[in-house]
């Protein structure tokens, strides 16, 4: 159960300050994608070492599921991490709602995922390519044999920062189903409609790297 | 002594670095949101590895009070770092005027935190927020079970920025009553009489975190 | 054969993030020299802690011929390693052309390197010096006697976003003959009749490095 | 010998990457005050971690002076490293006003120091106690008995940055004779005139913080 909340609490940091930058700081023409990549990546800092502590801060149903792949959580576990994942994302929309709305400001925008100018296929390719780059790096530097457990946090961060160079003016990045259901659930339309490639995708990157990171990286040795 | 006159030098650093940053690189318009989230988090860096050596580096009343409900300072520790931090603050705001007078800038403008578009509410809950998130990590990464301690300023740094990047275009970012008391001291005017929110709200959030890290994350044992 | 696969993948990272990251967000007037060099070097780090634990992530031939004259790799490892990590920065280039056709983007810019506005002395001397430190860094901090292996693919990723900082406005940075070939191949004209520019610097500035490293920093003991 | 070729190498990396970046990128009105910050600290973790394992990396006569002071190294080694600082930093500012007439660009800027809107008290002011607050973390992550090793560099390094994030807008930052002396000697003029300031001000800063560093955190117990 504290593993539960420790996802939720954790899951509301990642959606919370990685969206609420892209809205509040004017999004690619603001403080652009380099700000916003670094939000991003700093919500893992600072959630791994808080409450990765009791967690393992996965922050994301595609790396839970390419955990439970390859055996470190249970099927139970899985589900609880997942659900408390949603709900943490979904929290964290409500609140960047709340101030948008007392602060007077558009409340269409809450970083919310989408196509952009992207076919289906090409935006399924982005989120499963960077996916998988990311969640292979998870998978590496958390494993027992292979990892480097101190330094975990700040590497999965950075790469997270990463992915969304390239992704945020693609789909503005998802590779978190999480991430992606939260601002969709209040936003509707677009973002509700094309919901599934950013659960889909990210899914299928996380299951990938985890059938190569321990197949040709022998993470689970 | 030696600590009261560390949290002196670091809360000086960071006030006077952080918002120098946001005056003199011209705010959100010149340098952004990133720049002055950086600036703010690197002297967290700077401060913990080297006052931080003696004083622990809490530079923020916040983390103090924290520090003392989790019983890891004494009530008397706890006033010779508050009162320290707040003049550390002090003479920070004051060489930024002095710098800013010398090159014949406006003195209108030290980095002082405001409701801006958000209602008192709106401010406080943002504060609490995100303090809550910054101290959780504190005392989390400095815990003597759950800590990590030579990577410990780094990560408390980088959390630092995160915070920002969501505070910045909201309220200015106090999550810090010691940072917002300078600045105010010498604008008047609305950084005065809308202190209390940043005093207020940044205490709430530490001490909700410091129970939170207690109970959720076992910090203390 | 793993290590093949590894650098194959791992340098597919490096020119598909970096160059991505350049094209997509709009190169020095867009995302910025700042933005390009982190992303750049974020790849090392990304690469280094998942895919390095098999290969040691060279990603880049201007490396792995250096680390070949200090002795740490065979010839034929040599041989191995070049190859993929050529075939991987294909590759990226590929995907990279593959995303722009999907979101009707133009294809004559992949982020390939170029003169600019200088002469083949000029771009071979910037070439040479950034490749030289670059490398520089890498043989010192990967050396069984002086390196710091934790730390390395931080040190290194950060020194590759530091040189990019110089190479961008000038070249385009290469200091990878790899990163050069991919886009090269795709684009043609300019940037394939340069291309030997950025194959031969950047393996001199590499091979340069490797000597100074076992002479003056005694890396190979 | 070694030591000397090391720091001369290694404050070449200094100066010609931190001073080229801000010449290259634009200034302050182009890649910005974040981005040469980001810029000439990422140099002191690419020297720290390399050449620094010979000589420690001072790269920095302010530096030299303070650790001189407090018996780190010899008066006879720390004349080597100051000749081979400013020699390293005149072949910096060389190297780049050959680029620079290369790709035609002005030469009138070479990232040189300057009392800019400042008077000389505002400038000695500033460059005190930011070269004060750079050598006292230098000092303290470097001790025997306070520092952290490994650390050292990152730290080091991101506190260069944070120094010029102040810094920048008001003098282009010195804290480092030898990187002002570099351009100085090229581009003449006020450079050449408002020299002393930056000779002066780094070396009291420095100073002080030794002095500061023994007595207050007990650096070299």
């Amino acid at each position: 159960m504290k593993k539960a909340i420790a996802e939720l609490i954790g899951t509301f940091i990642l959606v919370f300050i990685g969206t609420a930058t892209a809205v509040l700081g004017g999004g690619i023409d603001g403080i652009g994608i380099a700000g916003i990549a670094l939000a991003f990546g700093l919500t893992i800092v600072a959630a791994a070492y808080s409450i990765g502590t009791v967690s393992g801060a996965h922050l994301n149903p595609a790396v839970s599921v390419a955990m439970w792949l390859n055996k470190r959580i249970t099927l139970t576990e899985l589900a609880y991490y997942v659900v408390s994942q949603v709900i943490g994302a979904i929290l964290a929309s409500f609140t960047l709602r709340f101030l948008l709305t007392d602060a007077k400001l558009p409340v269409d925008n809450l970083g919310q995922n989408g196509l952009g100018e992207l076919s289906v296929v090409g935006a399924l390719t982005v989120e499963i390519i960077l996916t998988f780059i990311f969640v292979l790096v998870i998978m590496t530097v958390t494993s027992a044999s292979k990892g480097n457990s101190k330094l975990a946090g700040l590497v999965i961060g950075l790469t997270l920062t990463m992915v969304h160079f390239v992704g945020i003016p693609l789909t503005g990045m998802s590779a978190n189903p999480a991430r992606s259901i939260g601002p969709a659930l209040f936003v509707g339309g677009d973002a509700l409609n094309q919901l599934w490639v950013f659960i889909v995708a990210p899914i299928v990157g996380g299951l990938l790297a985890a059938v190569v990171a321990k197949a040709l990286l022998n993470t689970e040795e």
